[in-house]
């Protein structure tokens, strides 16, 4: 950490700085300049409040320098994580897609959709049962019956499972039915969700907020780790800016600092991201290009009649185009879609 | 609802619209044009994903028409909203000052905090016994030693509390101790969490998320108002955005659309706003004059050695020279300061 | 400057960055800490480019600590700035009313526009004879004739005029018949035309960029000072965030940073920055309130009719009305409309 | 566009509206629904300013229906556009890549970087003579002699020049040397700037701006195809956002909406876009995967000395690997690096 101090700072003031860092129980380096002085700060510095020290008399600002993530660093941890699943393995060796409806709408059209997917290598459905939705007049998911019907279907066609978990309450049935417990966007920083699913022996797919920067979010993932779950997989799907070009502005520039400052794989969900079937497969081989680990893809059996979302799903012959697009574009790149 | 044609739809284009829209239920009302033609749609249009009919072919795009929030709505319910507490009333005939600490550090100080602002006419303390902190490390609140801590203090003084909810696990408690639950702008869209408050006796100061419009803080107040809440007070706390001079970007200019479009009652806090001390009082000032209904200001009897958020707040004597300032100003506004 | 090495640095690495930085004839100040090494800078690093040292092996990134701009901060120019016009000063002493419809129609409704802003105390008319339009269609301003509309307005009543310059092209003739030169928000950093207004022998009235950091506006007047010209006086207008309920997001809580950081005046524009008529004199009371030094109101004899802009203009009586309600607020605040 | 009414609306109130629009020359079609009514507006709406009709009595919002751009509009001329150069096409049909360093230094260096590029198949070599500059004491380009430098080095090498024109008047130097005009990101709505290079006869490379919606960028594109000059080549180059952990937020989301809505080119820069050189090429490749048409890439001999911009430029060793990359990527998607 660093104290600038005004230009026209008291060398009092300077020593009164320097006083308050020592009362931290930390080591100030004062450097004199010919305009100002500066004060390094080294020592366990993560329990300091910057500000605190930045408003003291002839303090100009405070300069935070460490991370305040440490599991989740690469400077920590430098080998990539690899998650694995049953189905399948995620991280940098391989790409890999998880697919599947919005919602749980009933057991045929999942059961059509996992078919689908495993007769095309795809390992693991997404499909929410427990649906967050901006509006309390708007479908909100079939609840545990959609577990149930998912776990039926994992029975019969042995394909792993991502399914959103939205509160403590259903934690337990969640946890139970799904191979990958998926953290929405609106909840990357329900930080009572994030202590509960660090306790879970299942994955977690954390998607980034809305306005999470990418300290925040590795801050949200370093939560879960903290708490004893090193199974996290991040997964970018857009965030909130001025552009209303599409839904949700997808920044895929965030997939090499993730990939430069953490250990954890990365996903993409251009569905989300854009908002609109046409620009899902642009986007899709954009993320694969940028490095990414995977894909999280909407795709519904018919998707003009989707519960919620149709208008982003890719149908079954859109995502089969897709797949092998995929294909042709990892060959050169390296890698193996799974 | 209006549905755009491209310039070069088909008649049969057209009429596959039409026929869509009808299958809804809803009525279509074609408008040919010089360059293209536009589909007016009434009816029941609040059930309708817009997207839906956005991707039929000839449809260059969709646009949603009405509102969709119902009861947080100005048109369906003309007169403005007041919360009525038991140590005073919330609303646009007042201007109401809560304050208090960021959170609950130990009863002595909440004790003196509600004592001060008692001897000077504020009604309401506010404190964090729940603290949501980005990072896992951080202080993260007293929890319910808190809670017992602000029962104790309204018992001895009198004074209303406003304190966090974070998750439904501990809402009997939260509810029993508070005067007014809040709900934190990272849960805005928590809509468990809107749920369960939804069903609290108790009124419910609801902060905007960091990047929510103001038609999904009105949807959220929705989902609280739905499930039978009909008490929500509206509280502006600063959004993310580029600008990079403070915390937040304390958005101001939210309150006279809020004021338009809703009759809840709106405060703003201007502590976490700006995120720094020296710009909390013109800021509170700037928000009587815009026509908000009261503020929460950070308050504490020691700021450099809070054990969060000092930066951000005022000491007693600062929030003493802050209420003149706002007595004098409320006067020509027609407002007393409560 | 401070440059932050990675935990897992070399000492070999370290002692590149110490030459890299002498050899910038810079003063490197290792301080080893517990887990990495950071290196202060001192001398004269305004020249530097951060970023070249961040790409050195070892480094995990750069910080920049001194403020790039000198003349118009408060450390170099403890004195607040006062711009003297034939009119009136702009200066914290007062609170400067600007005002006037957004382009020049004809010489008729400038005239009474003038008229009624003298008889009401108000001593300054914006109106633009050239106007920077999203749209080639739109229409575009009468251009030298508008200025010349204004020049006669100018020499009848004698109020001052504040009109846009777009380009060098015109600057001879808009230097001549303006007394206030303004530079509108897209051209914030169009740094010939800041060049030229530098050599101007009026004042600027320099709006904020849509996406302007305070940082780069207080850059944007110093090209400005350093050029010869130290009348700036700043202007926020609204920025461009992810907000939708307004044109744009009106910033109020940049004016108390400019305060600390500047010594130059600002100005508000709440016509623009909220694009809504009946939001305009909330937020002109909140400017006042805020600490700002003045307004930019658009005001039109017939609104409704107005070539661009009419949604966001007050009328006669609105301003009348909005004039009372500044002169009642600005006295417990003791400042004087102007 | 569609003027939507309030749910307590009187029938005066709605015909007060449905006069307006006819005074404006325009047709209205009122549909009476079940809650409120909405009038649609058919005619020639392009010169209506939407917020007129707004703030008629009775009135909720007025919602604008076309486009206001038309010739860069896919909707008004289907096929793509080729910018057909002495040296390559800039089109769909292939992929251009336009490289170079930031600012021209001298001429040794230019000649080297030019000698490079043609070596490796790239045929148009960017680098800027003059430079805008956030602060007016960074280096600020050789101005005219630049010009010369590539001018010189054009006719040695056969190589094309793409350089910055910052304004009109050196719009005729800039025209003569250069084979594309670029209009960079602060310039984007120069107005002045745009209507000059409309009468260019050289091809225009214009930029997004920092915070410009994709209808405001094509708006500026119809800036200049208005006036004549029907050669423009869009560059996406990030926008300003939240997001902290690259220079800007690089937009490739929005390469898919233009190629929808415009017919024009679509180029990327990933080194203004990122700031930082290693993540340059993973930005590069999923440019090529998202569709775009080319990329400017900034590349240096000697990075690490660059005058500016060093630490987002790539050295030629890594110009080297990423061509490799970009042709491995292309071939699988039918692409042609050029």
């Amino acid at each position: 950490m660093l104290v600038v101090m005004h230009s026209h700072a008291t060398p009092d003031q300077v020593e009164q700085v320097v006083l308050a860092i020592r009362q931290m129980n930390l080591t100030p380096h004062p450097m004199p300049g010919a305009t100002r002085t500066a004060i390094g700060i080294t020592g366990n510095v993560g329990a300091v409040d910057p500000r605190t020290l930045e408003v003291l008399p002839g303090v100009m600002e405070l300069i935070r320098v460490t991370k305040p993530y440490k599991l989740a660093s690469r400077e920590m941890h430098e080998a990539d994580t690899y998650v694995r699943l049953p189905q399948t393995v995620v991280g940098p060796g391989t790409f890999t897609m998880i697919a599947g409806p919005c919602s749980v709408e009933n057991e045929a059209m999942i059961l059509r959709t996992a078919e689908f997917l495993r007769e095309h290598g795809v390992h693991l459905l997404r499909a929410g049962a427990f649906k967050p939705r901006s509006s309390p007049y708007a479908f909100q998911g079939l609840g545990l019956e959609g577990l149930d019907i998912l776990r039926r279907v994992r029975e019969k066609t042995g394909i792993g499972i991502v399914t959103e978990l939205m509160d403590t309450d259903n934690a337990d049935a969640v946890e139970e039915a799904a191979d990958v417990i998926q953290i929405g966007a609106r909840n990357m920083q329900n930080f009572s969700l994030l202590r509960r699913v660090a306790q879970a022996r299942k994955p977690v797919l954390l998607k980034r907020g809305l306005s999470a920067t990418l300290e925040e979010w590795l801050m949200a993932a370093e939560y879960i780790m903290a708490g004893g779950n090193y199974n996290v997989i991040l997964c970018e799907r857009g965030v909130r800016t001025f552009s209303d070009h599409s839904r949700n502005t997808l920044d895929l520039s965030v997939v090499p600092p993730v990939k430069k400052l953490s250990h954890l794989p990365i996903l993409v969900d251009p569905s989300h991201g854009t908002g609109k079937r046409d620009y899902v497969p642009p986007m899709a081989l954009a993320s694969l290009a940028a490095g990414a680990d995977g894909l999280l893809i909407e795709v519904h059996p018919d998707p003009d009649h989707a519960l919620s979302d149709g208008a982003q799903s890719l149908d079954f012959a859109g995502l089969e185009r897709l797949l092998e697009s995929l294909r042709r574009l990892a060959e050169p790149l390296g890698r193996v879609i799974n």
